[in-house]
């Protein structure tokens, strides 16, 4: 696998479902991209010398350890890439941007803003690379929709309506767990971060919110014959104001009986409109003005070579990206913002926004009043 | 046309499109039920003798009137049917109560809910029965809607979004007209009173209401080179509590570009989910828990002869109703309640509940805080 | 009810579903469109002056009888009215010409194309005007498909496929009735025979078939414990060549479980394509070559007053017809045709047209052969 | 990388997109599944020593060679993975075999079925492993859709439509190819074999066909201001009979403008039916008979953990698989064909088959009858 590129080499902590989803990006972003760099996998760790072993055997890393302190102290190592739960990540990213390396940090960044804050100043002052899990803004479909509002062909910008539903929370006897305490977030944090980036994404920043959270089941079962109090929101909504003029709402839940991946959203414009749905990643409903009275309808524009980087997966449309596909890309800008050929959007510093904006809803919800976004 | 049903003679105040539509729900009604009556249009009146004898020559009444009260004191005739500019609602609908006529009102019923109640209390003191045009709720996936929540199929309540959008006042050059002055409403009055209507219909009673409006176009062209302040919002949005425990949003929109009739809902439940547009009023997508595991999915059920009263309108299922088959259940249903045999929900008091609704959002958005419904 | 339009008499004969559904289509035709007649519902015929009688009254005629050759003979009579059983419609319909009636006859206006040869021949030497009830033809959204090819916008049409699916003979267990007989025609007589109007409607004339023709359910149940042979067919296919060039298919079926309006065609030109649902008879999707390379995709254009004669029933887009008001705008074409202000396209020469391509599948089947339609 | 598991080690020959592909979909399925061997990437072959160096660095081989019978030569390679052009296939594969190599071909796998099954008895003679690329034929709704089939909840199959539909050859400028030769097949065996492919995958064994192939282009510019006569199919159709009684059609066609990826289904049974379209393809539309009357529908089944192996690339549902996705399942499936663990149904006998209904279809049009599958 020789090539004339620099070589990265990747130190991964935390060795889950979403750990083997990163491995899975890095392989797969090489294959389809014409990456900056060769990515090595060097090391993984894991709570204990042999399950970190087993991790490197199986995901293909050469070195392992029972203590990620070993990775970030590590000289060789160039990114640390952590898919710890969501408590250490605060702990992990600020060794590894005090020892120089990269960080690459599964969302949520952290769960108070402060502590995101902290995080994102730490790495800016070190001057090293910063990257949080936005997948959905990887979507071809999505940087489509962006310019479609950027290049004007939507007018001014009115309405924006989004949506994160899923039903994974539905049942009532689901157990306690660390997502049902005050520091796991919740179906806003959870859910509703994704709705607030997409908005800010596609619409600028939000200066106001208006929020409501409610929480729908009030214990869950302790798993000892006993139930435990929950201590966050399983719905949150907010009103929202943008700083372009629009105004619009997001809703999130996890209790959304049927819905397993309604990421949605509707943008409503002086010359046309889009509608959106992750349950059909692939299409951008577009609605435009300029087309002739008695012939105007919104056209389901299929993803292909015309949206990049779709063009690179496959020669012909309409054969469709999959989620791993976005995670894929997502690696791949994180290269790219490491080499430089790229404005790095969604690092820490976008990570550590949106908690800013989740508090803010939260904040909102509580005292019932509209808050104002610094 | 000799049958031995009762005869009930129609008066008809206001002869524009609505007046056209009431006189084809009236003729139509006729031909698709057995009705209680045998329907007579009796009398039309309209701002002129003239207008008005032009009216009843093409609308099939026999005899016509410049002046409405006219037809209020005609004792032959039964029902009062108001299908003028919405100020004269309340003046003309307390004559005909006062004059023991049935009176039949198009929505809204009036500007403030006060006017509203005096109307309601006036006909329920007099013993007459009232309709509100709410043609929304006529439509049998509607119906199916309600029963699946009341045979207990969705389970327990948890969520509800409904939305009214469309776009007839995007463009900022529309001109200013009644609909923009304070008394004509503005968007959450004249769509989103729809929005409420269905979310009360399926969910039952709301109790608390968070509000935001918004006028994003605050002038209008006055069609003499000069501009009027609009008076009204383009958009208004609510979080919604409901008394069974729910909670949801509704939001309305008249600059929804692309939108024609987005009439809108999503319920979810802890035994299933509804989903249903306007925009395919034959067709309520439902999914339920009790399916088996890998064969779950929303339904596409399409309106057919199991779902009452579609089958007075066609033998074979989705062959479709359309927008004035809805009216024609509407007039239909007046009728079945005066005869009694029809709970008459659609009356004035279920008007003026609307009405409250709608104040209460706005006075919710005016304060920007939560306000309780009396 | 006075105006001073000229007066057409109908007289009706035959009183079951379809009966009725025409006289609704008369009533509704009057209040939406401005007619060049004034229609009375003059006399109706049903098997005996019983039945005749209660039909009269519950349908609104002034006059009734036992034998339908008493309104054939009656002077006053203008147009006489055919929804009785197919087997019927051709004695009646020559005895209606022969006495110079206008003829409207349900379809299929007979089971022989040479029967229907002989009527459509027998209306012309009379100059009666005649109409057979294609009204999924009297569409807005047909007739837009038809405005974009005729217009240039799809280029020249390579391809063509059209279905018409129901499943209302999907049981076997369903009882042999007179569609089981030869004379009745089968799944591709009785549905095919719309997917045929349909294709030359939007393309014009078919010149040769290869068909295919199934009988999937040999037997039926008699009703007396027995069975009685099908002589008819469950499926029926065909291939077909256009005089434009154009090549395609069309299928039928009534056993296709789930479907229960599945009349669809797709069409494919150089320049663009279209795709239709009866199931969602509102929208029309077209794809267009000249939008902008990334923003295509089939447009789903929701009929609207831009789509003649859809603004007579209601001024606000997307409000959606339904199927009775398709039959309604039927009857007002027929009027029109009557009064010389329409070239009467539906007429027994369409009605004998279609029977020609339906029997030249049939013998294309029979024969597994290529046939010429002359 | 090291680990317990047997080596294979792969020679590929054919650098092109499809080559790219096959070693994106090596790299994936060891990231995904625990696959029953270490795959190694040994040796590539392309048309020159220079340009296999440059692959074998960009794809990751060990080595390269600009002869491919080095590959076939070499003792250390266990599978051979052909993506040459098509008229390659047959040498290759035969050598490949004749050296005791598993081989991995791109579909067609030849343009005779005469060659095709010479290859296959090849195979089954020397107990090599084969595949044919069908990666349709991999998605978790595909297999879905066979087990509601084999389960039998939809009854016994009546009916069948399949279609596979793109515009890739719509413009009538676009230059003479391969393609455009006889041996390179047309619409019907490039994109209609696709059809066949999955009508049989689903329903079991074509005995009959009535084929209809059209030329829509007789020729196209041969690059050099003149023009070469294109010797096959745009549209290719048949009419089906299957051995279990369901009767059925297909088309296939490239000049379908607007379509990209129209590879679709409908299958109707006695007790359900079954919608799929490929522009969706982690939909799967299932209609249930066993449903309440009043709440049945087409369920829009989603892809989730509940439809193998969707479970291994996400654990939640609706996340959506890509087709880079189908091909890494394809891969596994040989692997585990070649570990004896799977029954290699996709193999070059399901190749040759597919290429002897081809060649049915193609003989039935040309002669105008029905043929026999023999």
């Amino acid at each position: 696998m020789a090539s004339n590129k620099p070589r990265l080499k990747v130190g991964l902590i935390g060795t889950g479902f979403m750990g083997k989803t990163h491995v899975f990006g890095f392989a797969a972003a090489s294959r389809v991209f014409d990456l900056p760099y060769d990515v090595v996998l060097h090391s993984v760790a894991d709570r204990t010398d042999e399950l970190a072993a087993v991790a490197a055997r199986s995901l293909g890393f050469a070195k392992s350890s029972g203590d990620w302190k070993r990775l970030v102290a590590d000289p060789e190592i160039d990114i640390i890439d952590i898919t710890t739960p969501n408590a250490l990540h605060k702990e992990i990213a600020l060794a590894a941007i005090s020892a120089g390396k990269h960080v690459y940090c599964e969302k949520p960044l952290a769960a108070l803003v402060s502590d995101a804050r902290e995080m994102t100043e730490a790495a800016e002052i070190a001057g090293v690379k910063t990257q949080v899990g936005f997948n959905y803004l990887c979507n071809p479909m999505m940087v489509l929709a962006r310019d479609l509002i950027t290049s004007g062909e939507l007018g001014e910008i009115r309405l924006y309506r989004g949506i994160h539903a899923e039903d994974y929370m539905m049942d009532a006897a689901s157990p306690f767990t660390f997502r049902h305490e005050a520091a796991g977030g919740g179906a806003l944090a959870d859910l509703g971060s994704h709705a607030l980036a997409t908005a800010e994404y596609l619409l600028g920043p939000i200066e106001r919110v208006m929020g409501d959270c409610v929480t729908v089941y009030n214990r869950r079962p302790d798993g000892h014959g006993g139930f435990r109090a929950v201590e966050v929101d399983d719905v949150g909504r907010a009103f929202l104001r943008f700083a372009n003029g629009a105004t619009g709402s997001i809703e999130a839940s996890w209790i959304a009986t049927g819905r397993k991946m309604q990421h949605d959203f509707e943008i409503y414009g002086t010359k046309g409109g889009l509608l959106f749905t992750q349950e059909r990643l692939n299409e951008l409903h577009f609605f435009s003005m300029v087309d002739a009275a008695g012939r105007r309808g919104f056209r389901r524009i299929e993803a292909g070579p015309d949206h990049d980087p779709y063009g690179l997966f496959s020669v012909a449309p309409s054969h469709q990206l999959g989620f791993n596909d976005l995670k894929t890309i997502e690696v791949a800008r994180f290269l790219a913002a490491i080499a430089g050929k790229w404005p790095e959007p969604f690092n820490f510093r976008a990570g550590e926004r949106v908690q800013a904006l989740v508090e803010a809803v939260h904040d909102s919800a509580r005292r019932k009043a509209w808050v104002d976004i610094s």
